[in-house]
């Protein structure tokens, strides 16, 4: 069994690997998405760097990692389950069992651009199957998506009800069992709770919605395992595990400065902090400072 | 006057001034010793760098800086003093002003490696003479060390005492007013207060001791500021300020972890800290946290 999965190949998911591997451990990184980094054109107050190009850094970062024997999959992670002594990753690929797994897929992103999705988010839209499925047992639900990661939640969704329609937003995508919608989406509609989903042709009555676009990120998947977040950001000790012993988180996704340094930072105490962990040093939520 | 001055040229120090300088302010970094980084053969775990050697990526690091267009200075500094306002610090070459000054000296070193210097350590044995020289009015007092740091310190303690010793411990060097002895120290003698400096070929008589060797790094300084210390780590907030406002602190001499991503990550934390401070949003100890 590895020791840890990191997801993500960003500076924190990179970083935390990099710096597991240094303190002798197994590690595999798992991550399709470069993320925001990839979008800045120069980054020059990195320290011993010169100016950099987000998406070079990144695939500097992949590199090195590689270059110290640690492997770098160009895998979407679908699912993560958690086994109490240890978790089972599956993505587009296969499933990967590890004693740890590290998030840090990067800023939480909004999930999509659409009149009605703040209004009624968690009010009829929501993002994790596993969690919320069981309101809308019988009832008619939307998955919004396309791919392997909408297959995942769909096989969820199955089992509290059978009304499904999917909606692709615009992307080619058919299904054998299911009303396949391809038109782009306009609107969420509603009063106090969702109750249609306009598109550029049609409107629909459901009584939820799911979403499941792109592959999931650390927001989603933390959903699943029932991590605690506040706001958008997982909450961590200060050696960056989260409620659940075992899972780290790093970057973005823990919030504060979204920042390469901090996101650095974040992954080199992780590193130390699942180094805790599997010596059996597991030292309970804010217990280390420093 | 300079927005702020930092001192020390390791990752701490450097990742604190060009953060400052991406933030927009003049910064200035003064720096003689590049510390125990430089005795790295090879640094591998520091996210998108190949391997590099300790000197190499100092070295680095000052050219960047250099390149952003901060000045880093080659001077050794002897004193800060605090005007409430400002800062002034005092080199082996002249003085500056600044509003704010970060200390990023490295690791708190051990002053004396010698027999007895551990059991009379404020026991007779003082770092300061600011802190400590009135203690000794009108005493037998030693000053071990050579140079401007030995200079500068002579000129505090004469406001106490005029029956002034000077050990180099090995090194060659006259004083026109005082005696001055160069024999290599052996030890230092006494029951419960240090009463006696034993040489290679002399027992001396002295009521206390005071040490200025090489020059004074963040703990020397830190003491004739009056700055909260723990151990011989600077207590810091979570913005890396000190008690004293607009003092700030970054990298090993913070204790925590000595390690490379910790200290960029201290000195990205006190660059923001310090841009905070400028803007007038002083945020107070521990009020912010990430």
């Amino acid at each position: 069994m590895i020791d840890a999965i990191v997801i993500g190949v960003g500076p924190a998911g990179i970083s935390t690997a990099i710096n597991l591997r240094k303190l002798n451990h197994s590690v595999l990184v798992l991550g399709k998405d470069k993320g925001q980094l990839s979008n800045l054109d120069v980054i020059d107050n990195l320290y011993g760097h010169g100016p950099i190009a987000g998406e070079q850094l990144i695939t500097k970062g992949i590199m090195q990692s590689r270059q110290l024997g640690i492997e770098v999959k160009n895998e979407s992670v679908l699912n993560i389950e958690d086994f109490t002594d240890h978790f089972v990753v599956t993505t587009t690929h296969q499933t990967y069992e590890a004693k740890t797994v590290v998030l840090s897929t990067g800023k939480p992103r909004v999930q999509i651009k659409l009149e009605g999705y703040q209004a009624f988010k968690s009010k009829g839209i929501h993002l994790c199957t596993t969690c919320d499925g069981l309101f809308y047992k019988n009832k008619k639900v939307a998955l919004i998506g396309n791919g392997a990661y909408l297959e995942h939640e769909l096989e969820t969704l199955e089992n509290y009800t059978k009304d499904i329609m999917i909606f692709t937003n615009g992307s080619p995508y058919t299904h054998k069992k299911y009303p396949v919608i391809q038109d782009k989406l306009v609107a969420f509609l509603g009063e106090k709770r969702l109750t249609h989903i306009k598109t550029i042709k049609d409107t629909y009555q459901v009584n939820g919605v799911f979403l499941a676009i792109g592959h999931p990120m650390a927001t989603e998947l933390s959903l699943k395992l029932g991590v605690l977040m506040k706001d958008d950001n997982i909450v961590v000790d200060n050696f960056m595990q989260t409620n659940i012993k075992g899972l780290f988180a790093a970057g973005d996704c823990v919030g504060g400065m979204l920042q390469i340094p901090k996101a650095i930072h974040d992954g080199f105490m992780a590193a130390h902090g699942i180094n805790q962990y599997l010596r059996g040093n597991n030292h309970g939520n804010n217990q280390y400072t420093y």
